[in-house]
Order: structure tokens, then C-alpha cells, then sequence
């Protein structure tokens, strides 16, 4: 399985996903910026992937020169993880690792500079390691609620190359797919940034898992003929009602899965869910530049200067979703009952104290 | 306004649509089949233009050394027509508009070759200039379904790149604009050959009308958030119960504007009908080759050799149409009644014996 992002004390290997499927290229950021930058323009993406890019990211800093030459380590550590935070809006991941950070940082603090660089970096192994760990878990509670000879639709990348494991959504894929029960598994090209036909297409063929790309608007009429048995994709924000911001187009799919009685499975770790936003209504949503949806490849696709709307993440109501898919186990409604009680039981909320 | 397809004695002028929006470029036809290669590839496309090309390229062909040649002129004809036929099997108005130009062929054929060549010249004008005046009837009628300010979205290209004269659901919303009804316009990409990016969104700049460009997984999204008041879009073909084969995504929009109670409007020609279809069930679907999905402009955006499903058009069941506007006025539910009541009235039917 690819790994999207690999540590070493000198440097941040970032898996450059702009250029797959066509070439496999890694970018190596030696300053905690670069691992910034790499968020920023989407080099890699994922909600948990963000998480431990993050994290990483800001073990890196601490090893930079201008750590040792900051007046205080202190306001450096708080300047770059607030040039982390401002990456991307909607992953609350990212807000819940570099809670982490802070935490491990504020701990070592007091030991010197040595002890923050070993303290973070081994906060940053652990929080990737984690995330391994979940996306098995998460994998072996969704498989079971996937029937025999499924087909399978998913949207946007939720695999090895979102997560630092086997992925969320394509986690439970991967596990059902191991179990002999996905016949088939449709591939959202998920327009605009194309995670599904680059990137999820990509790992399912490394994996052998038999497939059909589609175009987002051929989901409904596959519904309509009876063609898919199960929805699962991932989440990038989970309010405490239950409902999901996830990448643009996950909404419209629950609204059609509802219409035709499918199944609709969400997968993320718990530490997706930000118990501090009550619904849907208060995450924030990023809105990406035009270009993203004019040009592909640098290639016009649309007349100069035209209109756009490019929202990046759409919010589903809880109300749609059958299930939601976690380290724990499946959450089912009333969401706000079984989510706090999840949350609380697997002490996941202290991330949230820092954002 | 652009003209899409252009007719002189040596040629016919197919503006190159598969180039749109980065070239302007004509195609230069001297011989039937080279129309009906322009058809194949989509050079040109959208249901009335298709048949208005089809026109065109019979009367060409009349005019080819090779017509003349020929043991049996009508044995020729047969042959021109049937490889015209089999560019796309979706379009009903193409199987209409060669049957006219048969009937017109066989009315002439007594008469000789040069009586033949006027006499197909004579109807494909005709056609083409029926079609005008039909888009222009459309709009009259649809626009005053359309709310004051209205927010109105639309799929494909139904403009004037898609028929002889100003569209289908563009003529509508043209002549809203014009009647200052329309305050937006959200355009559908419309994945995988972006008619909506690459032609609507060019057409409604050359004419001022504002707009914002979307994906198609947007459209359920801006629709929950309140923001489309009307949806029209054109057809393909309609059976004599009002389902409606139209661009694929087509039949997705209807559900989202029926979960969301926004109008959603058909605008399409009497000759889109096929009264010999009882439901749409009986509408063969085109499908298209997989490198429409994994490549752009030659560049590869999926895995080399990833399965694909490309079906061309999806049908819409008549109970999720609001109504279709025709050139005879607003057709309304129950559409088994009000759709033969409007073709035999026109006499439309004409063209459906020779299919």
C-alpha cells in the first residue's frame, strides 16, 4: 500500500497527488512552511492524512534553524502552527493535531529545545500510527455491513493516500473486498480536483479490486436501474448532531441514496467529529479557486473570465446517513446520543480544547 | 448569435464544437460522410442541430460526383441516409429529419438527379429554418414560466450551438433575460464532454447574461441552500408518456429538484417526441468510449486501462417534470394526453413513419 507521506528528522516527504495518477513524485519539505504549502495546494489531502502532515510538519519546525535562533521557542512554535491551521478550513483533523502538538509541546517545554524536537517528533509517529490503527479498526466494523456481491459506490479518496493507514471509506472497501463480499465498486470521478479518477481509481487497481469509473452525475441513474447495494465515503467534519461535511457532492449522493433506498455509510475516526459545532450549520465551508474548476492541466475548459462557483465540501444531514463508521464501531441515530457517548468514552475531545 | 452548422452548394461548415471554448474553427464537409463523421465525434452535437446536420449532409450528398455515378440513385440515397443514421442512436430528431429528407428524395426522384439536389437543398433549409422559428416559439413560451430574478439552472448546451436557431432551455432562458427575468444563470460542467463549461458558459458570455460556472455534484448543494428557483434543460428524446432521455445527469437534477421542490422544465421540440415509444424505457441509451472519462485534451486523468461506464443520456420519469415546453406551447401532466394531443395537432408525426 502507497504511503502518502513518510518522516525523517531532516525532511517531510510529501507523495505530490497533483501529479498522479501520471507520475509518482515526492516533494521533500525541509522547513515546516513547505509541509504547509504542500496542505495548502493540496499535494496532499484527506482529511487524516492533513492531520499527520500537520503534525509532522510541525516536528520539522522544531528542527529548523530558526527554532534554535527564536528570541522565544514559545512564539515560534505558536507562529507556525497558526500558518498550519490556516491551510484549509473544513478538516477538523487538522485542528485536532495541532491540539496534539500543542499539548506535547507545552510538556517539553520546560526541558529546552532537545526535548520539544524528540517530544514532537514522537507525538507525530504516534499520531500516524494511531491513524493506522483506526483505519483497521474502522475496516473491520464496516465490512460486515456490507452484503454479499455488493456494489459498491464511494466518492472522492478516503484511502492509503487520505490517511496514514488503509484509508476510511476505502478501509471498509479494502476489508469487505478481503472478505469476498464487493463485487464491484463504482468510482466517483469527483469533479473538480478529480480525487476519485486520479487517486481512488489508482489504489484500487494497485489492489486488484474490480472497478468502473463514472462521472458524479452517473451515480443517480446507476441507483435508478439498480445497480448499487451500498454508499460509503468519509467525512471531513462530523458536528455533533451527526451531520457530515464531506467532500462537494457527498450531500446531492445522500439525497439520491435516499430516493432509491440505498444504503449510506459514513467512515472517519472520531477524531473528525468537532463536538463543539452542534450541526452542519456552523462548519465552515472552503470555497476553492476558480481555476480548479476553468482549466485541468493548465488546458482551458472554460472561456476566460468566466463565473464560478467552487465550494470544496458540501454539508449532509444526519437524517441521510445510515450509519456512521468508526474506530469504536458503527454509530447509529440518534446521532446525538451515540456520538457524544463515543467521543467521551474514547477521551478523543481533548483535541479540541486548542482550536 | 454563433451559427453551428452552415450550408453552400460545394460544402457544409461544421463549426468545430469539440475545440470550443479555446478555438473558433470550421470544418469543412464536401461529402455525406464526412457530415456524418462530424456527428460521430461530436463536432457537433445537441438533438435539433444534429438533425439539422443530417439535413445538410443528405443535401451534400445529392451534390457528390459519386450520386451521379451511381447504377441506382436511390439505391445510393438508401445508403448515405442509413450511414447518417448510425452516428448516434439516442436523437430522435435525426431518424425525424432524414425521414423528411427521404420524403422529400422520393417526391423528387421522378424528376431526376438535378430535381433531387433542389429539392433536399429546399428541405434542409426548410428544416433549419423551422428550427429557428421553433426556438424562438419555445423561448416566447417559457420564459414566462420563469420567476421575477430568478436564480435558473441548466445542464448541457441547448443554445444555438445546439440547434439552427437561439436553443431549447437556452432560447427560454435568453428570452427571460431579455424580458429581465433572470438575475443567474448556474451552469452544469456537465462531465465528461463539459458542453455545459466548455459551450453553454461560452454562449451566455457572448450574450451578457450572468452566470456561475458549477460541477454537477454542486447543483444538490445550491439547491438546499435555496439558491435555484427554476431548472430547465432540454431533451433527447421524449416517449409518448413524457419520460425524457436527455444528457446524462439529467435524471440525477430531477430528483434533487423534486427533494427540493424547485420547478424543473423540459424544453424541447415536437420532433423530439417518439410517439412510438410508450415509456423511456424503450430509449436506447448511447454509450461512449471510456477515454471521454479518463483523458482531457489527450492528458490521461485516470489510471491507464480503469474500467469505465459512459452512458450518454439517462431518462427522466414524466412525474418528475414540472412541464414541456414545446414551440406549440406548455405541455402538462398527464403527459400520455397532452403529448400525442400536441403532435397529431401539428402534424409532427409525419417523420416517425420512416424510422
Amino acid at each position: 500500500m502507497i504511503e502518502a507521506i513518510r518522516w525523517s528528522r531532516e525532511a517531510v516527504l510529501v507523495l505530490d497527488q497533483l501529479q498522479l495518477p501520471r507520475k509518482v513524485e515526492w516533494v521533500r519539505c525541509v522547513r515546516s512552511d513547505e509541509v504547509a504549502d504542500c496542505i495548502a495546494a493540496m499535494k496532499i489531502r484527506g482529511a487524516p492524512a492533513i492531520g499527520v502532515a500537520a503534525a509532522m510538519g510541525l516536528a520539522l519546525g522544531a528542527r529548523e534553524p530558526a527554532a534554535r535562533e527564536a528570541v522565544s521557542l514559545a512564539d515560534f512554535f505558536a507562529v507556525i502552527s497558526a500558518r498550519m491551521a490556516a491551510t484549509r478550513p473544513t478538516a477538523v483533523n487538522l485542528t485536532w493535531a495541532i491540539g496534539r502538538m500543542q499539548q506535547a509541546f507545552a510538556a517539553a517545554l520546560p526541558r529546552g529545545l532537545e526535548a520539544v524536537r524528540a517530544a514532537l517528533e514522537e507525538e507525530a509517529l504516534e499520531i500516524a500510527r494511531q491513524d493506522r490503527e483506526t483505519c483497521a479498526a474502522m475496516g473491520r466494523h464496516g465490512a460486515t455491513l456490507i452484503p454479499r456481491d455488493a456494489r459498491v459506490l464511494t466518492h472522492c479518496n478516503t484511502g492509503s493516500l487520505a490517511t496514514a493507514g488503509s484509508g476510511t471509506a476505502l478501509a471498509v472497501i479494502r476489508e469487505a473486498h478481503a472478505r469476498g463480499r464487493v463485487k464491484l465498486v463504482y468510482v466517483d470521478e469527483t469533479r473538480p480536483y478529480l480525487q476519485g479518477a486520479r487517486l481512488t481509481a489508482w489504489e484500487l487497481a494497485q489492489d486488484g479490486i474490480p472497478q468502473r469509473l463514472i462521472a458524479d452525475s452517473m451515480a443517480a441513474f446507476l441507483m435508478a436501474r439498480g445497480e448499487v447495494d451500498f454508499v460509503v465515503l468519509g467525512a471531513d467534519r462530523i458536528a455533533a448532531n451527526g451531520d457530515v461535511a464531506n467532500k462537494i457532492g457527498t450531500y446531492g449522493l445522500s439525497v439520491q441514496a435516499r430516493h432509491h433506498g440505498v444504503p449510506f455509510y459514513v467512515a472517519a475516526p472520531l477524531s473528525t467529529v468537532d463536538v463543539r459545532k452542534a450541526t452542519g450549520a456552523g462548519i465552515p465551508i472552503e470555497e476553492r479557486p476558480a481555476r480548479e474548476l476553468t482549466e485541468l492541466a493548465g488546458i482551458a475548459i472554460a472561456p476566460e473570465g468566466v463565473g464560478v462557483w467552487n465550494p470544496s465540501f458540501d454539508v449532509t444531514p444526519h437524517q441521510h446517513i445510515t450509519g456512521i463508521i468508526t474506530e469504536v464501531g458503527v454509530l447509529r441515530p440518534p446521532y446525538w446520543q451515540s456520538i457524544p457517548e463515543a467521543v467521551l468514552k474514547s477521551g478523543e475531545t481533548s483535541g479540541f480544547s486548542t482550536a
